[in-house]
């Protein structure tokens, strides 16, 4: 197990509610995207944790139908480093070549922008086609506690499965605009961002986005397509989520609980 | 609000240890496929709780980098019923359509296996592809209770960020086989499933399968391209997993907490 791969080193700034707000070592979990190609041609870009990508790219070799069984598999080459550049980028050999049809392989997978993507490319293409935040407006650490409490308010009055990921959005006073609730965390924020760009509020400057769940890399990018500058999570974030966050300019806070945070990226938007 | 739409109506056998167990009416989120095209092109299907449907179609094209304001969006319109059917089909109508261009997008976004899909139709696709389990093994139900508490053991000699998704294989005396963890849910299902695939342990007839997390329709479709039978889980199943483990022969329990669990689907396995 190489833990290397999947707990990345991170600065944060830890409140607690008690003691001073300190910087602290602290750790997220790694998020980065792999290529899985079969025989060569790229087949889905999945974001995931590193290590094990053998395995991940036989399990998705299977579970999507590509092959039944073990004989079928001839090799699975990884090519993740060479000395110019690192590449996420995993090959499953067959046994039978002539067997793989890539155009009837298209049920619920991932399409590649390029071969070859990275991390960093991935923020950079996506930087290129959203600005990143130029200012966003403070939030009061008072204000920013009193958040999950009316999130989980607001959704008792929804919610009775218990199945559903969350996400609100709030003004800098900590008023709830809406909430939109789903099975898919991403349609969650997507119903919210859909709803303000239907009703013309975008960007959504002067706004705190609060989330149920873990911060994704893609949370992050869809909150800055809307203009979100300030992302506030129950639970933590990724490392790309907190890269991406940095590059453009956004506030990240996680695990928003009871008088304590961690503030990942941004904190001099947070005020004390 | 829509309840309907979001809470489906759903026979359970409750376990909590006192009482003996009952069926007893419930409820799940539901989760159904939704198809979104642009200029009637299909661009996506994603797996949603219906409701805002509009919205999310606005949002997931603002966050794809389809459209950047209100006004290039012309209507959008949903044929979600028809008097043969029903489709969960939602079209994006630009202002200009000229400037959408199919070719340039395909950046991580599903495509579409057919049009048209629903969730019946999925399942028939799936059917097809991966048998139905056509034995599996009875699992006693104190085996099942002490799992989570195993995964949880287990999960904390690796996991140290609080980020991670994990999902693990028992067998059916509830010895821990193989825990697999990841920032995303179903890499971690694929990455289990891949060390078995390529241990040569497939199919998992005889085994467990426990995770951290809600039970979509994915996970009982990746589940059962391993042979898997038995799908235990610490949160909720949605509406499609559900009809997916019931039409697969698939046990399916849900809520496993303490004393208390929930069974789906498959109870005759799950011995008192």
């Amino acid at each position: 197990m190489k833990e290397r791969f999947r707990a990345q080193p991170i600065q944060v700034v830890r409140l607690d509610g008690s003691s001073p707000a300190a910087e602290e070592a602290d750790e997220v979990t790694v998020e980065e995207p792999l290529e899985i190609q079969v025989e060569g041609q790229s087949i889905a870009v999945v974001m995931r944790t590193p290590g094990n990508d053998r395995e991940l790219a036989a399990g998705f070799a299977l579970t999507e139908g590509i092959v039944h069984a073990r004989n079928e598999v001839f090799e699975i080459t990884s090519c993740l480093t060479n000395e110019q550049s690192t590449k996420n980028i995993i090959n499953v050999a067959l046994r039978d070549p002539g067997r793989f049809d890539r155009t009837k392989f298209s049920r619920n997978v991932f399409t590649s922008s390029s071969c070859g993507v990275c991390g960093k490319a991935t923020i950079e293409a996506v930087q290129q086609q959203f600005p990143a935040i130029s200012c966003a407006p403070a939030v009061g650490v008072e204000v920013l506690r009193a958040l999950p409490a009316r999130l989980i308010e607001a959704q008792e009055t929804f919610q009775r499965t218990g199945g559903l990921h969350a996400c609100a959005l709030f003004d800098l006073q900590g008023q709830l605009l809406l909430l939109r609730e789903d099975v898919g965390r991403h349609n969650a924020l997507d119903k919210l961002i859909g709803h303000e760009l239907l009703a013309n509020q975008l960007p959504l400057a002067d706004r705190v986005l609060l989330l149920s769940g873990r911060v994704s890399f893609e949370m992050t990018q869809k909150a800055l397509a809307a203009g979100i500058g300030i992302i506030a999570a129950i639970s933590a974030p990724s490392s790309l989520a907190v890269e991406f966050a940095r590059a453009n300019n956004q506030t990240l806070i996680g695990f928003l609980r009871g008088q304590r945070m961690n503030i990942y990226a941004g904190a001099e938007r947070v005020t004390r």
